[in-house]
């Protein structure tokens, strides 16, 4: 039984995985971007990728795949921007795999974009597990959550390419001691770049557009 | 090999069942109340249950199984108050499990207790889809998380018997529709209680101590 239940989780990791090399040998043919961005729910990854693609979208020829459980919200927040934007719906699974990615990303005009941003399900735990064929996963960790999130929740800190640390304006009204966070997120990855944001105060924004504009480089 | 994958599956949930219903046993036995704690890293779960436990431990007898993926942070958090306090480490997995409950429960002094905290990973989606035996589901969202979280990860919000709206001292400073909130809450589960609560202002706290009370009864 127990050698059983190991076999089939490498069998559904090895098909997972698979997917995730079809879309690198995509990108790379398309010579496209593909950013896995990755946190909790409510942690202010749309609005900061509404941001962006506003900003951005005459120097970077965008597309968004939303990924969700339920609903078509963060999809219709984005249509409005005038690039290409799927919903991905994992019917109650808590992640994105690398097929439902693959698919999603093969029906995109990829001749036309520059670079892909892929929002994963509200989640800081079971996305970093999954690989879905990217180029870097960027987390994202809102001051909100707590400056311990780094070492209860290392995987993704230690995968992730770029942090994002969103909403610094409620900082004055939060015991969170930033000083502990940033130590906390090196422990885990020593030369993570981090990006202290506020998207609703339009702070720190530039750094994070001079990033994404770089991927492309 | 689709249908393999399927049994398989039905197995895991299956025991995972099984080890529900002996904890349920249990329960009964010991005349002993169990809630399941859900929410996001960081919404503010072991803030209310350490606040929780030092304002009522004179009136109900206590235990917390912290549940987490690594570190023992949270439990040391507790410990000091003086209850039992076990820390569920999961190795990796985004949500408490029933056999390891059952173990950790089966290891507590019970005829010495009334009320069993289970705090599961914080993660808004996993944990809901993992019966661990208890009597009710408690959910818990922070304001800081939106207003549309009801709405995009449901099966925790119809499943749960209480939701804690926490962190509301930060309402001033969100984008966020308390109104709009309750309804989309009310939409999914239309007679669920709501709390809410700020525990770093103490505001709200009195409700949601009657209601832990109340569950004795």
């Amino acid at each position: 039984m127990e050698t059983q239940r190991i076999r089939v989780y490498q069998d559904l990791m090895g098909a997972n995985d698979e997917w995730a090399q079809k879309t690198r040998t995509l990108l790379r043919e398309k010579n496209l971007v593909l950013l896995n961005i990755i946190g909790s729910a409510g942690c202010g990854k749309t609005t900061l990728l509404e941001k962006t693609v506003q900003s951005l979208k005459d120097k970077v020829r965008f597309a968004v795949l939303e990924g969700d459980i339920e609903t078509t919200r963060d999809a219709e927040r984005l249509a409005p921007l005038g690039i290409p934007v799927s919903q991905l719906l994992t019917s109650g699974a808590c992640h994105l795999e690398a097929k439902l990615v693959h698919y999603a990303l093969s029906d995109l005009p990829l001749d036309k974009l520059d670079v892909v941003l892929v929002e994963n399900v509200g989640n800081l735990v079971c996305p970093a597990e999954f690989d879905i064929g990217e180029d870097a996963k960027v987390a994202f960790l809102s001051v909100t959550e707590g400056e311990d999130k780094p070492l209860k929740y290392p995987l993704l800190f230690r995968e992730a390419k770029a942090l994002v640390l969103s909403k610094i304006d409620l900082l004055p009204y939060l015991p969170f001691s930033l000083q502990a966070c940033l130590e906390y997120v090196h422990q885990v990855n020593a030369n993570l770049p981090i990006f202290q944001v506020s998207s609703l105060h339009n702070t720190g924004l530039k750094e994070w557009f001079d990033w994404i504009c770089l991927l492309r480089e």
